[in-house]
């Protein structure tokens, strides 16, 4: 629906944003006057400044796109937010959920009652009502079922049985679709007719009687060729079709490397389901992104930039609890050689760089691993190849920074006996990274995962221990 | 030039780099075979087997896209990389070179004489050849720039002007323009005139007689309007058009938010310059998302999966040898301590856990500031309510897990003394980490660089060397 607005692209997003800033502080100014000065409430509601200023925000907000009321939302702390929302003309409501990040949706629903639920989420088209649906109370979900007509809920239906991250959770229901054996005059007489076409159509679905896609016709071979063409004479007859099992994923690649706007969605006799556009992928790929980044860090989701203490606390706990764990499994593998450090105190200080080193390493290696294994570029063919490489990096590695922390270590300490160790430790704890970071992706994929999914813990689990326990390991077998 | 090759989407791309893999394995048997009986060198080319062989590969690589051409380089060893790249016709070498990373472009081009490389490069759009340029020897950018016409020089030298993360660096010059005062019929004659369109076209620019943009007609709006309307009546006339100044990164974020499948670019007297295309965008998003993650693991650049151990190790360097400042730093930090360690050597062991969370929750805090940095939403009304949301994240999980880590401490040495400095320790560390975090993007973003770049590096050598000085400190000071 979001091509009904025009976007105003004179006046940046951000300046939108300040204005907005502007009127809600003009607007607290005159509360806090009103409230130094005693006012009663109902004399404060009349009051004509502070009005002026409301309806120059709800101005403004109705102008916006609802992307950018969406991104305005989500910059501004939660009061000034839901006195934004509530300025919102209803009948946008459904476009700006659908915009917001999950955690600012929940603020925002949570203010909602079930008929002003019910009727956002009606204004929406059916692909739409099925990505909202997961995210509202399930009695919103029921009665508005029950307000669709027979085809629509089957289509919000059918869309909320596929997954998320599955073609058929990213395609919508908006094509348009015509016959191979008409003119193009007889095509455009009909378009006409519709009066419209849907948001980012660049080609019509040709089918056959049975609804079996047949082809597609782009809408600029229309516009150039001549109207007594036939269809038939002018349609792609192969073109990139999905199925809507297929994994999102496939699909945003597949429409990188072709540079598709939209494609059709097929089942498996052949029969037109759906459509996908270029736009939904690419909200897909930077959700993606932005998972991905976040997961790094052990974000469990999203986080309403103002959200509360304990619920912000809260997403961060699972990951933390599990480095608190690594971390005390690498503690006692330096417990064990207490003694050692007590005699050479200097093990202690030396330690971590051995450890921290085989951590950054491995890093590197684990992150190529990666990114091959989620483009498809690692096969069985080549991974002894690849090993064999990332190996003789480590060695390499190993041998050039372990001589340098040798010297340095000789330098600092003037303990050779101890500069040997460290060199040894150092070229030991690369290698053992290296595997570590090649193997931890590979094993993830068997066990089904995304290869970076938890990856990072994994590794620094083994550098950390596998690390402490060379280098204390050798010194105390060598030295004492 | 890309939507000339209809790509085959019923043979996915993996399907065929499988089919490639057996071809070459054939072809590698019939050499190995024709080698071990020490057949001479041109019989072993006339050999039959061996040429069908290479005719059914050379076959299949001519069916298929550029982009997948690309993969299946990408995806092969150097030998078998290059076998396959002088099977390519030569008249698509331009478009699969724009194709590939830049690693296995550089592996390609080596291959290559002058006068290949201006042919590969003669074929592609003036656009395009911007954006290999950077890539190709002086001599052959030279020798390509004089066998251009006028107009297509300046529109490759104007490109080059722009900076690559630009949207003059992205821009193209395929549009195709129309004046406002014409009716659709005669709009359509001249489309039809024009025989083509330019891929992803999915409007018109509408501009005066000065060439100034004054609006924009998408295509799907003349195929449902009658004939004897006029341009002006139709079009949009406040269209999001960019500057070519414009970074891309906003232009990015503008495509996604008003899902834009092709927007005019104008110059400051808004003349119409060149045109934005969404199947640019997506590179770019997805290019600047891998670049994010091999920075984040300080890859220099993308790494051919299959180049030189001696190669790759250089791109990895730079990043090993700053972490091993920060390391040694860290390292004296707790060699000021040795005295203390040699006495109770249990803070060694203990030492790690303190520095690790402090790393973690501080990397959790430094990926939401990233974030919200990136996005524009964090400004300077907000900072101080952030920063306070933060350290209230950072002494909740001080308490929480510092008294755990306190615990655990008081049941493995039985000393109280010890346990409550851990527990301190903990907590204070967590606070340097929330505002280390915090503090390091806003720095980096205000030095001018992107709030990402060295932000974990710096966060890390915050977090390890001020936890091990907190808690070794603390210790030395309450325990000795």
């Amino acid at each position: 629906m979001s091509d009904q607005h025009e976007p105003p692209a004179q006046a940046p997003v951000e300046d939108s944003l300040k204005q907005v800033k502007d009127l809600l502080a003009r607007h607290r100014l005159v509360e806090g006057l009103v409230h130094k000065q005693n006012m009663p409430r109902h004399e404060l509601v009349e009051s004509l400044v502070h009005k002026q200023n409301l309806v120059e925000l709800q101005k403004k907000l109705d102008k916006l796109h609802p992307a950018d009321v969406a991104y305005i939302l989500e910059a501004l702390p939660l009061e000034d937010r839901l006195l934004v929302w509530n300025l919102v003309k209803a009948d946008r409501d459904g476009d700006i959920l659908l915009e917001v990040s999950d955690a600012v949706r929940e603020s925002l629903i949570a203010t909602m009652n079930i008929h002003e639920l019910v009727a956002a989420a009606a204004s929406l088209d059916t692909d739409e009502i099925a990505d909202l649906a997961p995210d509202l109370p399930k009695d919103v979900v029921q009665e508005l079922l029950k307000s669709l007509d027979h085809a629509k809920r089957v289509q919000v239906e059918s869309s909320l049985s596929y997954d998320e991250d599955s073609v058929g959770g990213l395609m919508d229901y908006d094509f348009v679709t015509i016959r191979a054996d008409v003119t193009l005059e007889v095509a455009l007489r009909y378009l006409r007719r519709l009066g419209e076409l849907p948001s980012h159509s660049d080609k019509l679905f040709v089918v056959d009687r049975n609804e079996r896609l047949i082809g597609t016709l782009p809408l600029k071979r229309m516009l150039v060729h001549d109207p007594d063409v036939h269809v038939a004479a002018i349609m792609s007859d192969d073109p990139v079709k999905f199925s809507p099992s297929d994994p999102a994923t496939d699909a945003a690649q597949a429409f990188e490397r072709y540079d598709l706007v939209t494609a059709p969605v097929v089942d498996a006799r052949g029969n037109l389901v759906g459509r996908l556009t270029v736009d939904v992928v690419l909200d897909f790929i930077r959700a993606e992104a932005e998972e991905d980044m976040l997961q790094a860090a052990g974000l469990r989701e999203e986080e309403d930039l103002f959200s509360t203490v304990w619920k912000a606390a809260k997403n961060r706990w699972l990951w933390l609890a599990i480095n608190l764990c690594t971390a005390l499994f690498a503690s006692r593998v330096v417990g064990a050689f207490e003694g050692s450090i007590e005699k050479l105190a200097a093990l202690a200080a030396l330690m971590p760089i051995v450890a921290g080193m085989g951590g950054n390493s491995g890093s590197q290696t684990l992150t190529l691993m990666v990114r091959g294994l989620a483009l498809g570029l690692i096969s069985k063919e080549n991974t002894k190849r690849l090993l064999i490489k990332e190996l003789g990096i480590a060695v390499l590695n190993g041998v050039m920074w372990g001589s340098m922390m040798g010297l340095i270590t000789w330098l600092l300490y003037d303990n050779i006996g101890l500069a040997l160790v460290m060199a040894a430790a150092m070229l030991m704890s690369l290698i053992v990274a290296a595997l570590a970071g090649f193997v931890a992706p590979i094993i993830i994929v068997r066990l089904g995962h995304d290869p970076a999914f938890g990856a990072h813990v994994l590794l620094t689990f083994i550098t950390d221990s596998m690390g402490f326990l060379i280098f204390l390991g050798l010194a105390t077998l060598v030295l004492l």
